[in-house]
């Protein structure tokens, strides 16, 4: 079965608000066996609005919108899909009782514009909205089903999972869309796209998505199928020769973070870290703790922006700096282990560099950026030359200080087998 | 002039990408005076791609898309429409060798395929790409324009700045769109909405966009005009009683954001300022340090998530944190203090919190958090309880920790006023 959403509102094509529920909608209606044909935004306007939907019930067995079931003059979307599909709009006296309960609930009456929203047209299935007024409406035409959501992203989630999902599975065959995030770094984009290009064309009826951001490379093979143990083994043997082809590089089968994994790192080998970060400004450290539980593993880390702090936080010694530069191997080194030794943690991790816009100059242009990590056998640098703007270039700085943790790990397990 | 924007490219109908070149593009767009009515996102098929471009080209007098331009066989827009205005493909030889020399110049030859790039419709202009390989393409059919633009942001974002603007410019008549980006913090979206919805619905003919983040909700009213000076003189006024009506609470009345207004401030008053944060864990320095040239008043930060740290970094006193916890006023106002005087900065920050999703108890709940800020005079606090999972609470906190700071210039200027 295909499917098209319908995105409704005039701030949808202003350049500052994009349609984000149609991510969750195809997630969920993939796995129902729903492939998404075709996304379509249109404002708040009733001949587009009318427009739309013919356009999208001619063409597709599923059309689902959100947005435009509010109480304001607006909000024209289930008049308009009444008006099209030649139905009357009947008030549904529970449904205005449970609008009316909402805003008792909290020490409100219920404005008279908001009755609007328990209009439902003849033949509609109204579905209770727990988290909103506005219910949703399951409509069937001509073998064609029509569902309107509300926009807010919270209801809209919670409707689709409590009212819309059990009501599709029912109607859609075994067909599904089996899939895996693959997750790879310290690879280009094109690096990525040469090593896996020859395995992936081996496989028709595969599509495999590349999508690349600062430091990550994500894979993600897709392949629709009847049969759940087949594409399964299939993916299976894709993931694997991805595996294979990029080595080391691959961080995750399983749609992890690289902070994720180096949480597990960390909790699997009861160690600790510790960072001192210059140029990442705080980076490493937020990436660090936005995951539950991370005290456990982290310790604590330091921002040593000037480079007097350096030395007062880290023990980088002064004539050490005014030597070779707060931007230099040296540096990052003393950083790390100064960190480590500071505070008690089995791992320090340096960084210093320049993401610029200024700062840099011929020998130290920027993006370049020095990494240390730091264990008991004492510190190790790598230096890296990160391309783009200084979001790029942090982002990019805390991927790799993020990636010498797991291969610190890698190593450390490799070595002990 | 009216347009529709067509996104192409069978990625953005998986959960995984999202068309984002439509935002740049309406941005662009809407200042020569263009409305977008209409977002469509197809995937690469020749069948949906063609319905696509038809109806566009019936509905709007120019459209404008981006993506299938490529080399490879998936990639179909420019054959599709040329096929559908009855356009033949002729190879441009310039445009050919421009592809070779790009290859050269990275030391590779030309990929086979890459040669399809160099076709263009009969009647077309093919549009200069110096990021890319793939000219955009410019063809007038039927008093409608169409313009074919690459995917790739940087290479899209590049063409339309150089060959399209311009083009577009000599098109479109005196009418433009005129907006204000105003923004506010320490008020919920339905508080704000309460608030400036009596003034927005007096303005008919002007058009307010509400958009809210964590921490900040950002008020967009518009105007189309044909009359700068009336459009101006309309908005100044919209805005003056926006002011008034949010008050301090609005930060910016042009854009900024509110570490970029932070920034002013310490830069305006030659002050300088430390961060000693546990719950952000790093977020509160990395906003103060995503901005070029913050190293003139940040200091530094601690990320002081072991209660030791908290000792040894800000000189709170272990005591202190036995007696009332590591969450309270109390150890907030030392941080702030403590961080102040250890760094010698005008301004310390003090954050400590519950993040969730654990921790939490029924006197220190998920979501409360203690921030202080210390000034010569000593520190201050506020204990904020935010709302939402660790990942809002945080952002909350940080947007609360850095209004602290603006609030703090706020009245000390107003003080010497």
């Amino acid at each position: 079965m295909d499917a098209e959403i319908i995105a409704v509102g005039s701030e949808l094509l202003t350049p500052y608000r994009l349609d984000t529920n149609s991510l969750f909608l195809t997630a969920e209606l993939n796995k129902l066996g729903i492939r998404v044909l075709r996304k379509t935004v249109v404002g708040d306007d009733r001949e587009h609005l009318r427009d739309a939907f013919r356009l999208g019930i001619e063409r597709a067995g599923i059309v689902i919108s959100c947005g435009g079931l509010g109480p304001t003059e607006d909000d024209l979307t289930r008049e308009t899909v009444a008006e099209l599909l030649g139905r009357n709009l009947k008030r549904n006296e529970d449904i205005l009782r449970g609008i009316q309960e909402r805003f008792r609930k909290y020490g409100r009456a219920m404005p008279d514009i908001n009755a609007k929203q328990a209009m439902v047209p003849e033949g509609a299935v109204a579905l209770d909205n727990s988290r909103g007024t506005a219910p949703g409406l399951w409509m069937e035409a001509g073998g064609k089903i029509i569902i309107l959501l509300p926009g807010p992203p919270t209801e809209l989630e919670g409707l689709f999972q409590k009212e819309i999902r059990s009501r599709l599975a029912r109607l859609s065959g075994n067909l599904r869309l089996y899939t895996r995030d693959l997750r790879v770094t310290g690879l280009s984009e094109s690096d990525v796209e040469q090593r896996v290009a020859p395995i992936y064309t081996q496989y028709s009826g595969t599509e495999t998505t590349i999508l690349a951001s600062p430091g990550e490379i994500q894979l993600h093979p897709r392949i629709w199928s009847e049969d759940e143990v087949a594409a399964t083994k299939l993916l299976d043997e894709m993931a694997k020769r991805f595996t294979l082809a990029l080595g080391e590089n691959m961080f995750s089968t399983a749609g992890e973070t690289l902070e994720e994994v180096v949480a597990n790192n960390l909790l699997e080998h009861q160690a600790t870290i510790a960072v001192a970060e210059s140029c990442t400004g705080g980076m490493l450290a937020e990436r660090l703790t936005n995951i539950p539980g991370s005290s456990s593993y982290f310790h604590g880390g330091v921002v040593s922006y000037s480079n007097d702090l350096k030395t007062v936080w880290a023990d980088v010694p002064k004539e050490l700096i005014d030597a070779k530069g707060a931007v230099s191997p040296e540096v990052a080194l003393a950083m790390a282990d100064g960190i480590r030794r500071r505070t008690g943690a089995t791992l320090g991790l340096g960084v210093t560099g320049i993401a610029g816009p200024g700062g840099g100059s011929a020998d130290k242009p920027v993006g370049l950026v020095h990494i240390s990590i730091a264990d008991e056998k004492g510190p190790r640098e790598h230096a890296f030359r990160f391309p783009g703007d200084r979001d790029r270039i942090r982002r990019q700085a805390t991927q790799a200080a993020l990636d010498m943790v797991r291969r610190h790990f890698l190593y450390t397990t490799r070595a002990k087998a």
